[in-house]
């Protein structure tokens, strides 16, 4: 079950001007299972993107891309589940324009005003015709008040929806932010099998936009991993529609901006936390911080030396503080020059191990105590070092190779 | 179980001239189990050793560093499981060199003439006056035909004792090479949690004996991985006692240099295979070749990719031949030119996968029945270049899990 974690209820999810959704069961992989996402957004609004670095990337993703840069204005979104459309060839592309196509026939736009955005199983065949023939119901649902329907509709794994809305005021004027996402296997830095959109009706300059994006998901999705893997799709959006009666923002130095910067950080951040809550076969939340280091390089390398050892998984899943597999993991995080006999491993505000050893407080029946919880943090300080850096992830537990043995069947 | 792996015979293990080993029940941690293993060698033997790369190295290492360093000769091995000494400061270090002062009473030798190994738990004392008390007990049992008394007698979570004996001429002499090793979790490149110990009644010059362990090294045990972490402990050491009547070789390009390296290769690769086919949950062998790669760099970070993967782990767990998730490994391998159109897949002689996606052929009944075997070879074609590499891994189970959650229970 996911970590502390509750479906939005339907009035959490603001309405953002400009943007409407609809949704439709494309009877894609499983029958009755709402599957197909169509987002509208208005004339004007400017939308950024952030795609998987995987080089095996999905059609839709090449796609999505190459009408970002060819297209005079991003006028809707389309996704599906069920199907990744990744690792199927020259075909894969051809059905991903196809449904940028259909989209565009309905709606009145140009097809390189369409982005489409795939998931689930890799290497068959997109069902377009499925697609097709939903499509008129995701047009006539589309409305202004169906983000949680779309935070259903493009979940794959994911047990509970994720979406969250902030707002906040700009010139005197209310500004909305929502955004919704979905996991939750292959989760990793470098946007794994992950689908995030974030909308909201402030009018943002687009160079100022893709750059809000980019440090965004910096400090969201590309510092969470479920394990470890990198998926072939998958984006996290941006849209600012301009609706608001707000004055553009171009200058990032503005205060509008950094307002702005701070609830994109917290609505992606919390997305991408609730990704890690709902990773597949979670039953802890785990906050790995490194201090202390000379780099946030090296702190971010010994944060994820953690965060992937399957060893270390293992034992949060056991509730076990086995110390001695944190310790080799910081040991092997390829930190050469590393002094272990200055590094402090603390368990929440437990100092557990110091001097290359436990720490001389070390208490066996309180740190287990600790490892029951669900919320576990764990604090590295390296000592050499003002730099640091946080990482989130969840346990290893028997559900996940259950659910990853089982995903095709 | 492990996957087509069984134990020597105790006549399989061909006694090495000038090695004599003796074991013994100390009660580190499981009462009644051997867990005290003592291999004295004769005076003027050679002795190689490979260990840790981990920050975190646990004391034995560097005490048996240390002695490698400034001793005459080493003259015994102490090695015990049930605890690794690791990640236990200063005292762990005494109690490493009070170990060796132990030995070196008993068989008349300076303590720096022992090397000491460690594995087990990390981070609990060495219980020191167990291992005293149980020495003489090895000591009283020293005798050329107890090798398999030692493999057993060193492992930890294995299953299967792993053993291996060869022969060849040199010289017209008759010359045997015999290797134990354990596992079997926390197996990696950079010598993880695993012992391996291989002696040779050949002479052989220092320097040679420590570039044949490097190159058996590369070939075998920097090629395995079980779950990617990367031990404290543990070491490969190669001994030459000399004690046969063949000339000492010292050049590397002599024939009698090349078959021994031969040899010495098999038997490592054939004991670091053994620990995968032993890995932690362990049910099947899987075989990663990269090939047509600009260098060897680049097809091993690929092969790594692969064997790594969760998810690719547990699809081979479910005999599900998911090539999205092996080209979805391919293309996060770090390989940032890589064609993924030049790409061609394999599952044994199985064409699956090529420019990027589906082969024409693909045959899903025919992966899939191929996906059923025990030993599984995925053979990945990069379409660049002309370097290859090889690793071996296992797959992730329910059962890896489980004993990984459990180990300190």
């Amino acid at each position: 079950m996911p970590v502390n974690l509750n479906a939005p209820q339907a009035h959490e999810l603001l309405p953002v001007r400009g943007c409407r959704i609809g949704t439709a069961a494309a009877q894609i992989k499983k029958p009755g299972r709402k599957d197909l996402t169509l987002i509208e957004v208005s004339a004007g609004a400017r939308v950024a993107a952030s795609f998987t670095q995987n080089r095996f990337c999905a059609a839709p993703v090449t796609i999505a891309r190459e009408h970002l840069q060819t297209s005079g204005g991003i006028r809707a979104l389309l996704i599906n589940t069920g199907n990744a459309n990744a690792g199927t060839g020259e075909d894969g592309i051809r059905n991903a324009r196809a449904s940028c196509a259909a989209v565009a026939g309905h709606l009145g736009v140009a097809p390189r005003d369409v982005l489409p955005f795939s998931t689930g199983v890799i290497m068959e065949p997109l069902p377009l015709a499925k697609i097709a023939t939903a499509l008129p119901q995701c047009v006539a649902a589309l409305g202004d008040d169906n983000w949680l329907d779309a935070a259903n509709a493009i979940m794959t794994t994911d047990i509970v929806a994720k979406g969250i809305s902030r707002q906040l005021d700009i010139d005197g004027q209310r500004i909305t932010v929502t955004g919704i996402a979905k996991g939750s296997g292959m989760i990793h830095p470098n946007m794994a099998t992950m689908l995030c959109f974030v909308a909201t009706d402030a009018a943002v300059a687009q160079a100022l936009l893709d750059s809000m994006l980019q440090r965004a998901v910096a400090q969201s999705f590309n510092a969470i991993t479920v394990d470890g893997d990198t998926s072939t799709n998958d984006a996290c959006v941006l849209i600012a529609t301009g609706q608001s009666d707000a004055a553009e923002i171009s200058d990032a130095a503005a205060p509008a901006a950094q307002n702005l910067q701070q609830v994109l950080n917290e609505v992606t951040r919390l997305l991408a936390q609730a990704i890690v809550r709902d990773g597949e076969g979670a039953t802890k939340f785990m906050t790995i911080r490194v201090a202390q280091g000379r780099d946030q390089a090296e702190c971010r390398r010994v944060a994820y030396a953690i965060a992937h050892s399957p060893l270390v998984k293992t034992a949060f899943f056991a509730s076990d503080p086995n110390l001695g597999r944190l310790l080799a993991a910081i040991g092997y995080a390829g930190v050469s020059d590393l002094d272990v006999n200055g590094v402090q491993l603390y368990l929440g505000d437990l100092l557990v191990a110091e001097r290359g050893g436990r720490s001389a407080g070390y208490d066996e029946a309180r740190a287990q105590q600790y490892m029951r919880g669900a919320e576990l943090d764990v604090n590295v300080l390296l000592g050499r070092g003002t730099a640091e850096e946080t990482v989130w992830t969840c346990d290893f537990s028997y559900d996940y190779v259950k659910i990853n043995a089982e995903y095709r069947s």
